[in-house]
């Protein structure tokens, strides 16, 4: 026994998750990230280092003694800070918001302490339990088909990112479909989305193993707002049928990445129906604003789709990450997703009495998701979070006016949510047109005329465009990003940080006038100079 | 302008980020934690609660008003808490642990808390830049090879779990392969595991496509504690490509599951190198031991291996989810999983002098993981992290002699690291062999006859085996799980929780005599009775 005779508290001076100095600790971080928030809006919103910033002022290795949190603090604030784009700041407009709140941040931190890892029911009841009953009650507040319910036999599950439910979701399709056609089939299987949905789509393609040649992006147009249009989708798919392919999955989307546009998700569910493909609805960005009786009408249809997500981590408080994934029939999802190693059995599992969501998901381990969620449910309540998202719907309706008001620039296409597509014009701004290093080849041909203007037009617009953008974001005081719809470019001006009020909005359209202004004064000094 | 007229702070009683709500609210939970912590012995560490608990304990629907958070964390004290497993006991001796510290909570509050979305260097340069230089600090304190680090031209990479690393590396591998043979011949491709090799790997293949019956488990044994065999590899493959299919993919492991087998790296990367097969090395449990100078010699070899991976949260303070992959050439994962999508183009991406992370993974949205590890790290120090390691091992040792010096039991296969297999021996215990439900059917025929006694007796001991596991966890006192090899079921004792101390072990192992004596004393009457 000789072997135990050893000290363990002198091995490691303090247990490294001694109660009383993770209290101690704890509360230290909590002050500090309050006065985060505090200070966030003080901060360039758009990181202004340069690539390789941090290798240059950190120590080559693993220091070898221990070093006190303190320390540790004071090198975020002075090294880290400083190469953070803010996502939490309220001057963030970029993307789709990723959504902190306290519930979300305390259940986030509730499930790092207990670090429990519901695999299968039995490693953690709670947690597999927790899920069952949040995604229900998410999901009625979103007036999901009980048949997306575990209360109607379909079910529900919180993954990290969409890339991970469109995956699960299409490996499904994919098996229940080989298991009709036989395994050998596989380079038949087409998939379908749009050229507007988004790229985890085919990502998840690649990774399932669907050839290449079979993943369709089938054109939008502005005439459709860019949403994917059911006539295409089955001309397309015939075509398919007639190449000897078989249509396996499409992804719908309500509310795309580039301009919020809503495919007609009950249309194209009536499309696939004939064919036994399978829907998945991606909701993403603008999932969570369906608990709005007024937005629930951009996912009608849903009733025809064999699945839907949306993020709960993007307009919905719940901290990264958070995907909500439902569907008709589990089973799909567990037939293909599901293994059963010895070391995992358990009574509970043979009892068939339980969900062990490994069987729901790419990987085995998972995290106590469900706390955060529920946190946010119960903090805030169905009132409070639909006033929250209509909230920032009405902050970018105001926007969109403000944008409207001034003749310089066009809205680009009718905002849906709380995105504004909108751009300078360079005609209204007196910009030339003419680019002196580009002939007009087709010069002679009227049509050919035109349309080379026209092209040059747009090109001319979209640089100038994608100047005024970057010169907004490298002054810190916003941060947008862009889209190119139609072969025009866009900026979008994204409403949905937590933290936003009317003020940052209001001080946002100021920044964007400037930089505008700016650019139309240095274009026309330009110009009078050639 | 009329619409800004709104008072934001009345739709929301409080922004639900609100700073000084945000820090009253952050050090309430930090208490809850540190007292959970504090009292976390004396809860049951497998849950007793029954399939459905909860659902019976919770409303039926999402509360319309807001709720308090002290209401609620009532909820979790008396609803939540005792359906947990409490993975963070020190009784905890199951599976393989997931270990939370203070610094690795502390990284993952400021990463919650600072909720950036690293997908690419821009959209946070720190969390990008940070992660490259803590794979490489922690490359280095495992000595891999340098053609593994930043440093020399490979890299790293933090992802969920090995499940996701497997996946990744895999369809960098059959997409490699497939530009080589051509994309139709996705039929041919073969992999290969052992039968220990994680399950992970199954499901990775499966998720990417490869032929169901494409997927080698080659069996091991005892005679090589259960470590993959360079020869059985070799023969398999042969057979393989005789009847015309491809090796595409091996997946050896450092520690097992089941009993932490080593698979041999070096010899069976040698074998595949012939074949260009593509090796990952998934030390998910015991690659962290490696960085004791004592261990390294587990993993020798891996420079032959094109990528190595180790799950941070299961042995290395990190808390769930973080798993750290290393590939020599990151060209291969870009190739298959990288996505431009026009919405996140942006001048750092297009100058290529920065890592964009979401090319590395399955998903594109990403946490910011590096701080935690960089944390645990820095807080603890490569002494002290050498030190946490070796006390379990110590203990599990300790464990291990105990096992030895009572009769009744025996160790299933020798310990590697700090989990220890054991059993008791139904001989020894005197508990009868004869099934009386079963007959002898082979009675007649000598080797038959002793064949089936023989597997009569591996089943009887099985059984009680069983049901010795079952007893001791159902005391609540501690948890184990088992494992099966070679027809045998033993009990896997896991030194691991970051609470450790050998009181625990020692008072674990009296739990186990116990039971084991209950269930002689048991066996015995029955016996007098027959």
């Amino acid at each position: 026994m000789a072997s135990l005779n050893f000290d363990h508290s002198s091995i490691f001076n303090n247990n490294p998750l001694d109660p009383e100095e993770f209290r101690r600790q704890g509360h230290v971080m909590i002050d500090f990230l309050a006065d985060y928030y505090l200070n966030v809006e003080k901060y360039p919103v758009l990181s202004q280092v340069e690539p390789g910033y941090l290798r240059q002022r950190l120590p080559e290795s693993t220091p070898y003694n221990p070093e006190p949190m303190e320390t540790i603090l004071q090198d975020v604030q002075e090294h880290i800070i400083p190469g953070l784009t803010h996502w939490q700041s309220p001057n963030f407009f970029a993307y789709f918001q990723c959504t902190s709140s306290t519930a979300g941040f305390l259940g986030e931190m509730l499930s790092a302490g207990f670090n429990v890892v519901g695999f299968n029911w039995i490693a953690s009841p709670a947690a597999t339990e927790l899920e069952t009953i949040v995604v229900d009650w998410l999901g009625e507040m979103l007036e999901l088909p009980k048949s997306f319910l575990f209360s109607g036999n379909g079910g529900g599950v919180l993954q990290g990112t969409t890339c991970e439910a469109i995956l699960c979701t299409l490996v499904a399709a994919r098996d229940q479909m080989l298991s009709k056609i036989g395994r050998d089939n596989m380079r038949k299987l087409v998939v379908y989305g749009s050229d507007q949905t988004h790229i985890a789509f085919q990502k998840a393609a690649k990774i399932a193993g669907i050839h290449p040649n079979n993943v369709r992006a089938i054109k939008t147009t502005k005439s459709t707002s860019f949403a994917l249009s059911p006539d295409f989708l089955q001309s397309e798919m015939c075509k398919d049928i007639e190449a000897g392919l078989v249509p396996l999955f499409l992804c719908a989307t309500v509310g795309t990445t580039s301009t919020t546009a809503v495919d007609p998700v009950g249309a194209l569910c009536h499309v696939a129906k004939d064919y036994g493909m399978w829907v998945h609805v991606d909701g993403a960005y603008a999932g969570s604003a369906c608990i709005c009786p007024e937005f629930r009408h951009f996912m009608d249809g849903v009733e025809g789709a064999n699945s839907f997500s949306l993020n709960a981590h993007k307009w919905f408080l719940t901290t990264l990450d958070c995907c909500c994934l439902w569907v008709k029939d589990p089973s799909a999802l567990i037939k293909s997703l599901s293994t059963n190693p010895e070391y995992l059995r358990n009574k509970a599992t043979d009892s068939r009495q339980v969900v062990d969501y490994k069987d729901w998901q790419i990987t085995l381990s998972r995290k106590f998701r469900a706390l955060k969620l529920w946190f946010v449910l119960r903090s805030y309540g169905v009132a409070n979070l639909r006033n929250f998202l209509r909230s920032h719907v009405k902050m970018a309706k105001a926007f969109e006016e403000l944008v409207a008001m001034d003749r310089r620039f066009e809205i680009v296409v009718p905002r849906n949510f709380a995105m504004v597509c909108f751009r300078v014009l360079t005609k209204a701004m007196g910009i030339a047109m003419r680019k002196p290093k580009q002939s007009h080849q087709n010069g002679n041909a009227e049509n050919g005329h035109y349309k080379v203007a026209e092209e040059e037009e747009e090109g001319s617009s979209n640089e100038v465009n994608q100047k005024l953008l970057e010169s907004i974001n490298m002054s810190g005081r916003v941060f947008m990003t862009h889209a190119v719809v139609g072969n025009v470019y866009a900026i979008r001006f994204a409403v949905g940080a937590t933290l936003v009020e009317e003020r940052h909005v209001i001080m946002a359209w100021k920044v964007v006038q400037e930089h505008a202004t700016a650019i139309l004064i240095k274009h026309q000094l330009k110009a009078s100079f050639e």
